[in-house]
């Protein structure tokens, strides 16, 4: 029996964007039952009330991270023309190349921000089929994806790039309840850690999903909007 | 009379390498003059007590801000190939640039990263004379430079690269005590801000320091080591 009432469910419906998706229900389901009255955010991310607001911004940005192609977009800010003297005067950049440097420095700077969004979107790919529920939107905190159990508790796992990124908070979680934490490379070696993640998504619902470092690539590739 | 204990000298005298430099003493003493039973560490970075390991650490900060030869290090990272991926993907950096794009976007990264010492070296290199105080070392939080006035009472100046380069806390200083906010350029336009700069100064002391763009752009290639 869904803990969601009738009056958030009109406000999700009003809010959605074509036909109501369940994994949307199932992963506010999730945040909602992480609410006790000692936590009465739970995992949910912000501040304030789970008001008809915030569920409105969830929808959004949930709908969003789901359904928006990933494209890098020209940056309105100048750059910094000291930046670029600096890494001259170093010796580092040829003045002749400084300028498409500056230039392709932040394409790089773009690119480091859409990685996140693509990485969960890779993964979502392979698990949801299996059962996976990606928690798209940035609405709950510290998890980005869940699996529902039979005996009604969930198996949750939390994914970041790089072993040095840094760690989310993860306290609105309620107590005994494990975060699997996994993440695709080392920042000293540059190794990749997929078969750790091939293992924890094997264990928890028997099937391997196949992840490796030149699938991933294969997806930016089809993924990336020109 | 200073307010710097015998015993709080003697640690300095200690830790310092060379001749003791009274600037160092007075930027010391202006952190000292921000404590009060309130506000137990005032001005002064950190936590804890301003004990001897604290002091012995601000020492060797501000030496080595002002001392040490800024340059480009290699880094000892790997750079992460989706972030390349992501950039050639979109069309904006061509496979056959991308490795080289790549390496400059770190090296341009270390540029930013070295930017604002470089920017308070410069200010502090035209102002020392007029009796400013570069608070070196960042163990003095939210405060850049000094001006002690024979009232006993301070000029006091917060430097930021960019209009909108982050704010630091200010916290700390004492109530009715202002803080003079400058930034040198304006992020959206690519404007610079030194007027501003050397209307401040000018009022403070006197004189004009004749702070501009391109006598900045002179220091940063006469100080940076290959």
């Amino acid at each position: 029996m869904s803990r969601i009432t009738e009056a958030q469910k009109k406000i999700i419906e009003d809010a959605w964007e074509g036909d109501l998706n369940q994994d949307f229900l199932k992963v506010f389901e999730f945040g909602i039952l992480t609410v006790s009255s000692e936590n009465p955010r739970g995992a949910f991310s912000g501040k304030g009330d789970i008001d008809e607001n915030f569920i409105r911004k969830a929808v959004k940005s949930y709908q969003a991270d789901k359904i928006k192609e990933i494209s890098l977009k020209d940056v309105n800010t100048k750059s910094d023309s000291a930046v670029e003297r600096i890494a001259v005067a170093a010796g580092k950049i040829s003045e002749e190349h400084i300028e498409k440097a500056s230039e392709n420095h932040r394409w790089l700077m773009q690119s480091e921000n859409v990685l996140g969004v693509l990485l969960e979107k890779y993964i979502d790919s392979k698990i949801s089929k299996q059962g996976w529920l990606w928690c798209a939107g940035s609405f709950i905190k510290a998890v980005d994806f869940i699996y529902p159990l039979e005996s009604g508790e969930y198996k949750i796992l939390q994914i970041k790039n790089s072993s040095n990124s840094e760690n989310s908070s993860s306290s609105a979680i309620r107590d005994g309840t494990e975060i699997e934490k996994w993440f695709r490379r080392y920042a000293t070696t540059g190794k990749y850690n997929w078969d750790a993640l091939n293992k924890m998504i094997e264990e928890a619902t028997g099937e391997d999903p196949g992840f490796q470092e030149s699938d991933f690539m294969d997806f930016i590739n089809k993924t990336l909007t020109k």
